[in-house]
Order: C-alpha cells, then structure tokens, then sequence
C-alpha cells in the first residue's frame, strides 16, 4: 500500500522534472528535504531544492527525461528507504543523445497528512564514497 | 554533532555485533527497526533483528568482526541517510580468513530522548537491485 504511494510519488517527482514542473515537484519534498545535487554540494528546504532543480535543467540545456528502472522499499518505523534505479535520458546541443543509470537511494517519511514525502533524495546511492 | 553522534553508534554496534553482546546491540535500534538479513528477506523489531543475529554468528562461525571504512551522512528533516563501507573479517573452519567489504545504507532517527536510532538497516546497500 505505502510501497504503491512512493512509486506513485516517484513517477509524478521525475515527470515533473522532465516537465520542468517545479512547483509539482516541491510536494514530493517535505518542507526541510534534503537533496544530494552531486557529490559534496546538498540542498536543503524548498527554496533551494528549487533553485537546484532550474540549475539542473539549465546544466542539461532543457533536455532531461527523467525514468524509472528497478525499485525496492524498505521500512522501517515511519520511515521508507527506497533503492532505485533512475534513469536519465538527455540530448546534448549536436543533438547527441545520451543514457546516464544511477542506483539512487530516498528516504521517504510519512506526514501527519498520511502522506509520504521525500526527506532526503541521493540519486548517487553509494557511489557518493570515494568520491565527495 | 549528530554524525559523531551516529559514528559512535554505528562502532558500538559493530563492536557489540563482534562481541556478540545482542543486548547491547539493541540500544543501536528503533523498537520498530528493520534490518535486512540478506536480499528478500528482513526482520522487523528487536526480538526479530535479536534472532537474526544469533542466526548470523552461528552461520561465520562465531568468527565475524565487524569494521567500519569510509562514512557519508545526509541529514533530512528529523532523520539522517548514512552511506557507508562496512567490513566482515571472518576466518572459516579450516582457518582461512576473508574479508567482504559492503557499501552500507542505513537510516537513522532522532527519537524523543534525542538519541538517534536505526531505522533501517541495510548492509547491501544498492546492491539489493537486481538480486532480491
């Protein structure tokens, strides 16, 4: 039941950001988030996980699909760490396109709306040791 | 201050996982924690994650150390991502020795007496995606 409720959240987050819909984005994120934007540089609260998020489309020139591979969840208390493959699809400015997999890990918290948001979003997963 | 708060949870936890003090090793969870024993399959609350812990030293042989390597935490609201290397020294019957290292994830909490807790812990890390 909640695993169904994250998906759900997941899919409208990453279409959302294929969308560039960042206002729809924000009811992914409880209202202090976390958001791992690369190795060594976060995001905390909406302002600046918004703010990322126009970087973020803007670094891939407004050509960003994001999609959804493997997932698994795990709960635990009131909280759900989810294991994800994401997938991000981008077309560089020759008309390149390009495939990037990453093995992303979110914390998910039920709110006292019964609703599960996202309090930290680490699309790098592990591969955040050795690096940042 | 909370990530050395959580470095010191996760060594006693370790070192109480090598001593096989499981009492001890309670105080490191949430009392409705989830640990997962191996990909597919979990235990949920102490006296679970307690059995499965007896299982897991009778399966190394009473010979497991547990070490930790390199630690990444991302706070998010009230609860806190950590990435991590996890290290299983065991020697096997015949006296040969091994070494697994693990990219860990765990989720931790901070609880109502401002200890923070493991809510999740899962010593695969992303490495549960295509196995479990």
């Amino acid at each position: 039941m909640e695993h169904q409720q994250i998906k759900q959240a997941i899919e409208a987050a990453d279409k959302a950001i294929t969308e560039e819909d960042f206002e729809a984005l924000m009811e992914f994120y409880a209202g202090d988030a976390t958001l791992v934007i690369k190795p060594g540089l976060i995001a905390k609260g909406k302002d600046q996980i918004r703010k990322a998020f126009n970087a973020i489309a803007e670094h891939f020139g407004h050509n960003l699909v994001v999609k959804q591979g493997e997932m698994q969840v795990i709960h635990g208390a009131d909280t759900a760490l989810v294991i994800m493959e994401t997938i991000l699809e981008t077309i560089d400015p020759a008309g390149v396109p390009s495939r990037i997999t990453r093995r992303a890990t979110y914390v998910f918290r039920e709110e006292s709306d019964g609703k599960w948001r996202c309090v930290v979003d680490n699309s790098y997963g592990t591969d955040l040791l050795g690096v940042a």
